[in-house]
């Protein structure tokens, strides 16, 4: 499980990022980045721990063809990592991927099924080419997933908009305001300590603005 | 327009998401950021110069009811970052947000024309509760939409391992895997140049594979 923050802090550094690109194309050794980045290999190494101790490469031995045995780095894990910012709006979500529920995902969306037979073949697949051919049909199909979850993205920044100008009618204050998003952003229902966290923002502040939101009549505190 | 590579680098430091974070949930001025994360205003100042220059985040002043005038700093755009790392994958995707095309989708997705007409409507409501309601069915879809996502990312990754999988059979070299892996990728067909640029290696070594893998029967040059 590698922790979202620690991967934040490994992505801010470009040379990282290309040692991720270059161990993406296949396994690699200490002066091979290190040449073919062109930065010095004590550099290397100390970028090589750092992604070791974040849990996203290993390291394995293998035999060669001539001469000893050579340690070779390789990405060990697969792993995806969002970020979404906007006016009123910071989400981050890490998912270290493992296979999702497939019966759950054909249920939903039956016109995924005939590509997942497909893929089942492969197995049974010799030729490179036909693989290139179902993969380019799968991003296709990733494509149109993009943009339906674009889409849904977007009314959900409708909604929190329209929330704003509700609560810039009222004439709420800028403290009060960010509660009344952070509810509904919660789909309605949240206590006291999670606005708290959510907003970094001390209990007592939160439950000031609440009360006084509940004062206006916008909201009921249980 | 944020670039991924800036994008990159400003998410890479802790202090920096965490003001991101503050600002998402309304404008904040200096001293005010400078409190809430216990940080020196002077390093403060610094951060918000490169969110600035970014193009992440702007500067406006308001009134005060009592006092001169504040400025203010506000998050002026809508971007998502996604970033992709597995043993034989690396993707990296920035999307300034602007509203997707419609009519594409919801011919694709019919089942979200319901909440289109939902969202439609919120310029009427006045009951932020109502709003909660809709966005928590709106993070309902979101969530599906996402899991479908996740499966067909899934789909992409077996059969980039049936491909690698393939190559060791017939016994390829490192360097030819790689190129056969970015063949498949993007989709069966790619010239010399992408292929140096993609795989960041000289085009002389991929043209090299490539003429191996020829001989091989595995590919055509076209």
């Amino acid at each position: 499980m590698v922790e979202e923050d620690v991967l934040f802090n490994l992505l801010g550094n470009e040379t990282r990022r290309l040692i991720l690109k270059m161990l993406a194309s296949g396994p690699c050794y200490t002066t091979e980045i290190a040449d073919r980045l062109n930065v010095g290999q004590k550099a290397i190494n100390e970028h090589m721990r750092l992604l070791q101790e974040a849990g996203l490469v290993d390291l394995f031995t293998q035999k060669q063809s001539r001469g000893s045995p050579r340690k070779y780095f390789r990405i060990n894990k697969s792993v995806r990592l969002e970020f979404f910012v906007g006016p009123y709006r910071f989400d981050t979500s890490l998912a270290n991927l493992i296979e999702t529920d497939m019966p759950e995902v054909l249920a939903l969306y039956p016109h995924l099924q005939d590509l997942d037979v497909e893929v089942r073949k492969t197995e049974r697949i010799k030729e490179i080419s036909q693989l290139a051919v179902l993969y380019a049909s799968l991003e296709d199909e990733h494509e149109k997933v993009v943009h339906a979850k674009e889409y849904i993205e977007f009314k959900m920044d409708e909604v929190r908009t329209r929330c704003i100008d509700i609560c810039d009618e009222i004439g709420l204050g800028q403290d009060e305001k960010r509660v009344v998003i952070e509810i509904v952003s919660a789909g309605g229902t949240v206590s006291d300590k999670e606005l708290s966290t959510r907003l970094n923002v001390p209990e007592e502040e939160v439950s000031a603005s609440l009360r006084s939101l509940e004062k206006k009549g916008l909201l009921k505190v249980r």
